[in-house]
């Protein structure tokens, strides 16, 4: 496969078809092993597993600092190795739960979560930067393959591509990016703006306002839980960032 | 709010932007209990929630028939009650593993897919008709929100929609219409053809394989994995079906 920039080894795979041959993204499971203990498997698109890892641990409110990450020895394992001395995976406050949830978005807040405290920031960006973002997020593996969602962070006064990170997995896409700030000693994001290639839920904002994120951006719709947390939270929630146009649900005073 | 066929109570909320009102998807968490004990919270779009529920148990592999769906008394709790007499969640295939994944496909569906005896059908589909099924999957939710994925069930023979259902979670729109299936005793699917508005990912392919179906297209690319598995279990998969064109994967012999 030719080498193309940006795109690691292993995101693209070639696949018959009828009448010719696809590239498409590669898909694998990643197990995340925390001080030893295996305590999730993604499915994800190879490359950039590090950050991956220590972003959505981050993410999970499972690590608050840089945690150590590696492979283990067997490098086609599909298993990074985080330690982080005094972490423990929550008992399983996502996929298991005891208690139910309020029909209201409060209740559904508090119930599924992760504590963050409220976005600082005295960012500004301007309208027409911010509509602008999603054309700026270079997707080379997409353009090959259709397949993949991306992640970008950016600056506010220039709209810049800082970093842009692509996965099968939109949660994915966004926790490589947290990941490598997190692990670079660059968080909170306050002066930074995230943008996402596809549709803003709740899981994408919880992980941007846990981040400190002031400003996440998208090309989709917005559902209510995303507003609804986004608003909670502090974060400016922008959706629908196409041809020049953007809305903006939460926090509008800091787009001029 | 203004009453819509084929939406239910529910689905959509307005929410304030700069310069007026949007209609976004609801989002809110639904667990489901099983035999009286929580097994899984899932963000999900209200509405079919005891379908969901059944098909989201029977794509994980832990009931096989039937089970008795219910609600809790209190109706605002997002809750659904399910019985199934025997059936226990395993101990967290997905998200909790200890063994790792071997790099090559083989040994990633061995970790991770759901035990599903290969697809048996004779059902054959013209190429034409197969193109245009993403045009017949109506989402009366998603034409006033762009915020919704949606799984519809087709004949073969003239591309007739069955049953549609709409979620922010692509995974649980096709739950929502498996589950349906499966309470109506109509599983496997074995004359039918399962579309979806989005990527083919694995976990589609995994969930349309463990019903039955012998043909899934979709509108976006398929992945790696999607691809292996799909051809591991003699499915018929289908992607980028736009304008009139489709790419066949696997067992292309079904399409005429």
């Amino acid at each position: 496969m030719a080498a193309l920039e940006g795109v690691a080894a292993g995101m693209l795979a070639r696949v018959q078809r009828d009448g010719g041959v696809d590239e498409v993204a590669v898909e694998l499971p990643l197990e995340i092993r925390l001080n030893g203990e295996a305590v999730a498997v993604t499915m994800r698109t190879p490359g950039h597993d590090l950050e991956l890892a220590a972003g959505f641990l981050y993410g999970e409110g499972i690590v608050d600092d840089p945690p150590e990450v590696g492979l283990p020895e067997d490098l086609a394992a599909n298993v990074v190795e985080v330690t982080a001395l005094g972490a423990e995976p929550p008992a399983s406050r996502r996929f298991y739960t005891t208690s139910s949830c309020g029909i209201c978005g409060k209740g559904a807040l508090e119930e599924v979560a992760v504590h963050a405290p409220p976005v600082e920031s005295e960012l500004r960006i301007e309208r027409g930067v911010l509509a602008a973002l999603p054309d700026r997020l270079r997707q080379p593996v997409f353009e090959r393959t259709g397949g993949l969602h991306a992640t970008g962070l950016f600056t506010a006064a220039g709209g810049d591509p800082l970093l842009v990170r692509e996965d099968v997995g939109r949660h994915n896409a966004m926790d490589k990016v947290i990941g490598r700030v997190l692990l670079d000693g660059g968080l909170p994001l306050r002066d930074r703006v995230l943008c996402v290639s596809g549709r803003l839920g709740f899981e994408l904002v919880q992980k941007a306002a846990r981040a400190g994120a002031p400003v996440l951006v998208g090309v989709g719709a917005p559902t209510s839980l995303a507003v609804e947390l986004a608003g909670d939270r502090g974060l400016t929630l922008a959706g629908f960032a196409r041809g020049g146009s953007v809305n903006v649900y939460t926090r509008p005073e800091r787009v001029v």
